[in-house]
Parts: structure tokens; C-alpha cells; sequence
């Protein structure tokens, strides 16, 4: 048998084996409802993976709604694309700036209750296929919004609505609540070699 | 002093100490160019975080290339809106299916070589802000592409474009290469309690 043979003989085993323990996960799995994912970890794409998932749903044509929490005044990139492009889009932004920008936490509350009232309202409309609460985590962290009432509205949402929560922390509720929990490692950072946010990437 | 009151005292000492974290960080920061990131571990959202990303570059109408190695021949959500909604976007998938299902090594190979070529060519083209290789990590852990020859077209591409490489593992060269490298850690997936994949939301 010539090396090259031998080789494509222990490949074709090796993707066979591969293929095998793919196609068992695949056929083990036979709910079929919406998902609830939590991107949280202190490393770089928990939001743009979120918006990641809008663009999927957006292929298929489904309705979906995008609230983000804490985010400055400034629109980042996906933003300004979302809004302008996208109106099978709800979008709902904080905007009361960064929250170590205000220093207020009273006023920080009162944005935190009117945003959650945004996100509540469309986690118990059936028609939003996937609903985005960008950056939830810290609200629960600061305790700006109760996590009893946050925890039993993203219980509660209909049976086909899939949600995406992401930031840092986010605590044993949330990992608990979810199917899908990744955790964003922080390996290295442009920015600690001294490179500057870019524009269309970062924001 | 009032409960309330102490704690906003207390709230506003922590969010200066924040402010002041952050707005060191931000300054230090002096370098402009495109940044190298790479999207690893076996946690899901590698590949959508690029596509948020994608739409992040959208927002300020910069033009974009997106290679596929691996994927399958049928299209998933955010491919399907890519190719249909974005013009500006350049969009080439190597189109065999999953190596696992093809078990032809030098097929793969051949389709491999053939994709590298459209990616070479963004990579040279100083017209793409973002450019995302989508899987590409695969494609050096096979050994279907030389490691020397990838890496050399990468850290030569032109100053202001930026790329986004995404797959499990990746290897100390990437690793080194990028300006920012996120792990993602699979703290659970869904489809281990028996739950489907989600149109509109994994694929």
C-alpha cells in the first residue's frame, strides 16, 4: 500500500469514527423548542456573537427583538446596522450611557425598570422568534432589577421563543436557567499591547 | 445619612474607581490599525460572533469578505442573509459538506487549496476592512493547508484590514499571531439534555 493510501485509509477511519458520535449526538436530541443561551466570560464576542444569532434569524425572515442594557449613547456599528436595515427588528436601548459614566445609581435604576419593562413585554409575545437582553447580567449584579421577577419572565416566555443574555458574571440563576451557557475566555487583548478599539469590529 | 443615600456614596466611590480603570485602559491605547482575532475553544458562538462582527462592519458601509472552510452544502441562517441582503459583502464557502461525512482526504484537500485561494486574494486586497475565516483552524490541524504559507499571508495583509479566524483549537501560532484571542468554553450545550439545534438561532 503507498503512504498516500495508508493515509487517506486512517483518515477515512478516523471520520467515520467522527461522523458516528456526530450523528448520535444529533439523533439523541428530540425536543424541539426554543433555546436559552447565556454568553457571559470577560473575553471579547459575547455581543457580537448576539448579534451573531440576529443575523441567523434575520436569514430565516423571523421576527426578533434586540434590548440592550448599559450601553453608552454612542451607536455601535450592528446598532446603526440594525437600525437602519433591519425593521423586523425591535430595538431598545438603555442609552443612559455607561454606568461608571453617570456615577447615579437611583437614575440608573429607574433606566434599568423602564428598559426591563421593553424586555418583559416582548418575552411573553409569541410572535418575537428570538429575543436579545444584551448585557442583562449586570443589572442583576448591581441589583438594579430584581432577579426573582427577571428569572420567572425568562421562564415563563413562549415555548418557541429562543433568548440570548449575555455579560460578565451573570450568577447561578442564570447558568441554572439556561440550555446553552458559553463562557468567553479572555487569552489576550489588543488592547494591552496598546492597539486601539476598531472601528467596524469593536464597534 | 440615610440608607439610600450612603448607598449611592458607596455606589458612586466604586463606579469613579471603575471610570478611572476604564479610561486608563482606553488612553493607553495609541495604536490604529486592523487587529487579528481569533475565536477558539469548543463552546458555541465562534462562528456567530464573526457574523455580528460582519454586521458591526455593515453599519459603516465598510466592504467585507467571509470564507467558509468545512461547512456543509446547505446554508444556514446567516449565509443565506449574507448572500441574499448583503452586497457588500464577498461571500465564498468551500461547499463539500463536513469532512466527517465526505472521508475523502484528498478531495478535501483539493477543496481546501481551492478555498485558501479566494482567502489569499482578500488578504491581499487592501478594499476589505474585515475579512473572517471562518473555520479555518481546521484546515491547519488537518494538515490540509501549510501553516507557513497561511500564517505568512495573514500577518501580510495590508495595515488597515482587519481578520476574524474562527475554530476549535488553532495551535501556538495563531495564538501568537493575534491581537486578541477569546476562548470559548462549552459550560453546557443544549443539545445534551436532549434539546434540537434551532433554526434561527444555531444555524
Amino acid at each position: 500500500m503507498t503512504e498516500d493510501s495508508k493515509k487517506q485509509q486512517s483518515h477515512q477511519r478516523k471520520m467515520e469514527k467522527l461522523k458516528d458520535s456526530v450523528d448520535a449526538t444529533i439523533a439523541s436530541a428530540d425536543v424541539e423548542r426554543g433555546v436559552s443561551i447565556l454568553l457571559t466570560g470577560n473575553g471579547k464576542g459575547k455581543s457580537s456573537s448576539a448579534f451573531g444569532m440576529v443575523m441567523r434569524a434575520l436569514g430565516y425572515d423571523f421576527r426578533v427583538g434586540v434590548v440592550q442594557f448599559i450601553k453608552g449613547e454612542q451607536l455601535s456599528g450592528e446598532e446603526i446596522y440594525v437600525r437602519d436595515k433591519c425593521p423586523e427588528v425591535t430595538f431598545y436601548q438603555m442609552g443612559t450611557g455607561f454606568t461608571w459614566d453617570t456615577q447615579d445609581r437611583s437614575g440608573d435604576i429607574e433606566a434599568a425598570v423602564r428598559t426591563w419593562e421593553v424586555a418583559a413585554k416582548m418575552l411573553s409575545d409569541p410572535s418575537y422568534h428570538l429575543v436579545v437582553l444584551d448585557e442583562l447580567t449586570y443589572m442583576l449584579s448591581f441589583k438594579y432589577l430584581d432577579q426573582a421577577m427577571v428569572m420567572a419572565a425568562l421562564s415563563g416566555r413562549p415555548d418557541n421563543q429562543s433568548v440570548v443574555v449575555t455579560g460578565r458574571g451573570g450568577g447561578s440563576a442564570l447558568i441554572e436557567w439556561a440550555d446553552t451557557v458559553s463562557e468567553l475566555k479572555e487569552v489576550k487583548h489588543a488592547y494591552n499591547a496598546g492597539i486601539m478599539a476598531r472601528r467596524g469590529v469593536d464597534f
